[in-house]
């Protein structure tokens, strides 16, 4: 029992258990009503998942509720936020769209919230309009020296930057206002009309859909950093928050931005900010010379409020049968923007179908798993990834001892044509056993794994052509707060698109009113087999880590990364490294030391009878693998990150495939020499972290 | 083999097994030349060491040496350091003796460093003489009101406050350079003559003794804060050094400091300031008109050097038999300011009777422990635990995730009256059982627990009346990285005085050239019976942690300092905090917790049968133990003390036995009100980290 390996008989009769239809009618529960953090909608589904998860039949051991309180921010229901075009004489000439339009009927709920910018501050800038494309610094550069952009308020389209950048950096140059649509060209691969193109005729975003979100910069309860937000824990005060926009902004949809895009005066945009509307985007300042808007202003009138509110989590757990004090979590937010079928709930539908066929198995006495198995149904992600931020940091020293990995399965189903997967490379390989055991969705005798790797891959030195897995870098979901904060081995999958046949930033619905039960069954994924093949693969790898008598994460796949960074490094830097007498010979030698080690680990572990081996020893290694990511954790490396302290998946400004601080800190010499030093800092963090993860792959003593 | 606890019997034998003979001459070899750091002596040591540990009959299984390129400051033995009085004319009235008295023979080696500060700047300051007693910040405010300070020389005693922290305190009232000097009354209970009061004659401290020491303020070598200093480790500016003097300062003995007090003029300073020489301390400024030295400057002319250089750790290892991945750490510093036979020579002197007695058990094949035993002799310790400090940077993962627990053993014997130990309250039931199995040097019947308790005792709660075990709150020795940065269990014992017999700071040969083998066995330990009842007790300690099939740290009686802590800060705190609708539960919530999570593992550890567990659960409650320390870390809750991170022991300047974030938050509200914020903070830190203590001991899930 104590050297007993996963059960391959079990893990087929878990994938024949996973059944596409509950998951539909998961979905079809989880999305009746809108369930934004904190609403009454939330509390709904909160009860659903206590109720599945303390199911005597198919339930886990254990679930329960935990509440942080947590600083969010709405629109004020009694006071719409307004987008208008107002005359010289304070004529209203033009209003946008205050809520989606309704096609069949989920639009209609009143608890649909009204789009908007989660902590734009309240505020009725009025102001010349001008055109500013995506919001990143360098369009507000350009746009500068053609418009003095003191007073005006700026329209921008979603992509290229984040949300609340739009408006950062727009405040330095004068801009007080922001306005944010999503162009059909980013979304919609052009179309634009209700009458047949746009859902509900197709899944893409109708002209009146706007994308709601967050537009503050870090992950976590703003006002409680490092502290779970219990109501008598210290808070920060409110103006030391940072990273949230200086000035209003609204989203709004593309139906509104093409009548003030169309109407623009001042000179042509470049051809790059071109979007799919049939005009030319003109800079502005203002309206064109004739036209309806002429000589008139933008006004925004927004009137959020920010407000401290109960958030939960609901937690359940399996517990491990041999080594209880292991955890593996699986996780994925539970709140949405309005009725979220894709965002969140397809995950959570995925998560529910899950636990159901596991914990039916544990209650029938057929299966406990050798390591504990914890289930989190984040709250309030949508409003930073606030619930699984506020958990790690409520038991940070525990996860960091004890969890395995983290599985991340939030939008289960962007698409149906191939998985995607993020993780670290440690992960890999059980990934990729995972998918060669799910049939693909639609494809018969085609696996998830080979589907996979004919629309992504890469030639592995060690493993030839594999499909192209992706790194944690940023923090898109919850997994953030685990691999930044705790490095915790994490991983994030999902069905998605054919790129070849959609240029969609994202589903067109995304955080729009219409991401339905209707539009998830009809467009994403009728049947819901990608959904059923996400449920596979994910649980697969779940199983696996749970059950696997030593953890099955390969140290030598995360050495293959480490030498692709240095490579990318070396060829970027060295040379001016040099002219700098900076040696790079401590990194080079940090990750040949970590190679050999991983190859010693890797040979240790294939040559020992493990299930032979005394329970200590096997433990041994384990504790090897499953520690091995907490070994590049540096918590002063990024003092101006929030929560960021792996040195090597942290973000990144310089979009090199290389260490992240180096390539920050090189990016910066350019504009001060004294951002050198910084460099050479990096050099020994790195080199010392990861001689650091070497030594514990090592031989013990 | 795996459920094997710790042999009594191997017990006596190691008991018995300990020679103070042997010590005795480790401690003879160990003291034939000074072996300041990376002098030619410390050199003789590494090798002496090397040569102990690699014995193929009674050393290590591995022994080996690692280096750092660290920043340390000398003097330059071409030009010494000097102190001078200097008349009106520029002529030299009187010269402070450059090298301490010889007595029998030891202070001739050429290779005794002159007396000086380590890391005191170069310079030339000459001004006017004024007594500022210990040159605490109060000393300097309350001479400051009668005298003008600018421009002139501070003389000071040690004591009161950290040696570099008497220049600091100096340097903004305008004082350009400071001397110092050790007061008959604080070291020598008043006597001062070599004639027939010091030694030669006694253990007091010679007319011409000097303490020299390093004048820093933070632990670590300071040019590469949190990174190991190898060679090409990045290096911060010399310029953004912090904690070092401003100002020249120089030690010099009582001899040359009672020839400049007494010549003082000025206002008599308070009673308090009053030391034990035949004359009025008066503030100066200046000297008494009639003196001889009437009008003259005092003249600082210090020509201390930095360099960049390589000192060398020892690190040997006897590798454990069932959990070679749990290590526990003995260690002490090998580098003394001259002969060091005091300190740290007694200290290495029983680390090498431990590891030859140990050594043989383990080549003659009768004994391996259960856990890794891992021996470090650090380097560079006198210029700030430098040695101790890159090491725990270098290994912090390997050593977080692995440590069970550190002894560090320094200066062995201060004097031969009673035990003295401190460390984490989980720690103090085993000094106890070991105190207990140990006589009492030179009391038959008596044990040095039924000894110890007699000279220092409280009563606990739980336990009755016990001798009383001190904390390491400050960073006296190399246990420092080990408390504060790594968060690892620890220790530190000795021998030391009858508190009714001498008022000594400390032993009066500490940091002098008399600090020799004559001096200490004649005067410290004749005998070496008190240091072979510290390496008895010492080792019983090791062993017992080392081979304990449940590892023999006591969580409850952490609990009770908690509540301890908790009790004071309630009494001292929550009227005020009260007012400022600050709460004080959620602290109390998280002790009391803390306590119950306790209470429940030792009833889980009572009511198991070990022996017959398996292996896995008994690995799961040492996990608990071992890691319990490491939940208290909190990177970011000092950010202004360099490598403090455990918000329990952390220093703290406000003297208040309670939780030092939380008590120097406090005494801040009384210079500025926005402190009140801070303490809130620190409160919040501390619940969330005891709480985050209590759920590591809990169920595991
Ligand atoms: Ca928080
Ligand atoms: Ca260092
Ligand atoms: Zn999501
Ligand atoms: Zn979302
Ligand atoms: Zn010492
Ligand atoms: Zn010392």
């Amino acid at each position: 029992d104590v050297a007993k390996d996963v059960d391959e008989r079990l893990i087929e009769k878990f994938l024949s258990e996973v059944d596409n239809i509950q998951i539909q009618e998961n979905l079809r529960e989880l999305t009746k009503v809108p369930h934004m953090a904190t609403t009454a909608g939330d509390e709904q589904t909160v009860q659903l998942m206590l109720k599945r998860w303390q199911d005597p039949e198919t339930g886990l051991d254990q679930a329960w509720r935990e509440e942080y309180m947590v600083y969010l921010s709405f629109p004020d229901p009694k006071k719409p936020n307004k987008v208008t075009v107002v005359s010289p004489s304070d004529e209203v000439l033009y209003t946008a769209r205050e809520k989606e339009k309704t096609y069949p009927s989920d639009q209609d709920d009143p608890e649909v919230v009204q789009p908007y910018a989660a902590y734009s501050p309240a505020g009725h800038p009025k102001g010349k309009l001008v055109y500013a494309n995506q919001g990143k610094p360098n369009d507000y550069q350009l746009l500068n020296n053609t418009v003095d952009l003191r007073g005006t308020i700026a329209i921008t389209r979603y992509g290229g930057a984040g949300r609340g950048a739009k408006a950062i950096n727009a405040a330095p140059y004068g801009v007080i206002g922001v306005l944010v649509y999503t162009d059909p060209l980013d979304i919609n691969d052009g179309l634009m009309s209700d009458i047949n193109e746009t859902y509900p005729h197709s899944w893409y975003m109708p002209p009146s859909g706007v994308e709601r979100g967050s537009f503050n910069g870090q992950f976590g309860d703003m006002l409680t950093p490092y502290l779970a937000a219990k109501e008598e824990t210290f808070r920060i005060p409110v103006e030391d928050i940072t990273g949230i926009p200086p000035i209003p902004i609204q989203p709004i949809g593309f139906e509104d931005a093409y009548r003030l895009i169309c109407e623009l005066g001042g000179e042509a945009a470049p051809t790059q900010w071109q979007g799919a509307f049939n005009c030319t985007y003109n800079f502005g300042p203002g309206f064109r010379n004739p036209s309806a808007f002429n000589n008139s202003d933008v006004k925004l009138d927004i009137f959020n409020y920010e407000e401290k509110k109960n958030s939960s989590n609901v937690m359940g757990v399996i517990k491990g049968s041999v080594e209880p004090d292991r955890y593996v979590i699986y996780g994925n937010h539970r709140d949405s923007w309005v009725h979220g079928a894709i965002d969140p709930s397809s995950g959570t539908s995925v998560m529910l179908e899950l636990t159901r066929v596991l914990g039916k198995m544990v209650k029938q006495g057929k299966w406990r798993p050798r390591r504990s198995i914890i289930f989190g149904s984040w709250g309030a992600e949508e409003f930073g990834l606030i619930g699984s931020a506020e958990y790690t940091e409520q038991y940070f020293t525990k996860l960091s001892e004890r969890t395995v990995a983290y599985i991340n399965v939030d939008i289960a189903v962007f698409a149906n044509a191939t998985l995607r997967a993020s993780g670290m490379p440690s992960l890999q390989n059980i990934i990729f056993k995972a998918a060669k055991q799910v049939n693909a969705p639609g494809l018969d005798s085609t696996s998830v794994y080979d589907n996979w790797i004919k629309y992504s891959n890469r030639t592995s030195q060690a493993n030839g052509l594999i499909p192209n897995v992706g790194y944690l870098s940023g923090a898109g979901s919850d997994y953030a707060a685990f691999v930044h904060y705790l490095g915790i081995t994490s991983m994030d999958i999902s069905y998605t698109y054919d790129r070849s046949k959609t240029n969609a930033r994202i589903y067109p619905a995304y955080h729009t009113a219409y991401d339905t039960f209707d539009y998830a069954s009809k467009f994403i994924d009728p049947g819901f087999v990608s959904h059923q093949a996400i449920a596979r693969t994910a649980g697969n790898v779940l199983i696996r880590l749970a059950d696997s008598l030593i953890v099955p994460l390969n140290c030598s796949d995360y050495a293959e990364t480490l030498e692709d960074y240095l490579n990318t490094a070396v060829t970027l830097y060295q040379h001016q490294l040099q002219e700098r007498n900076i040696s790079m010979e401590p990194l080079k030698r940090a990750v040949a030391s970590f190679r050999s080690a991983a190859t010693h680990l890797d040979q240790v572990i294939r040559s020992s009878d493990l299930a032979n081996e005394t329970p200590l020893t096997v433990r041994r290694i384990n504790d090897q693998l499953m520690l091995l990511d907490r070994a590049f954790l540096d918590p002063l490396a990024f003092p101006d990150k929030y929560a960021y302290r792996h040195v090597i998946w942290a973000s990144s400004s310089a979009g090199k495939p290389t260490f992240p601080g180096l390539a920050d800190a090189f990016a910066n010499t350019e504009s001060q020499s004294s951002a050198w030093d910084k460099v050479h800092y990096h050099l020994s963090v790195l080199s010392q972290a990861i001689e650091g993860a070497a030594h514990t792959l090592g031989d013990v003593i």
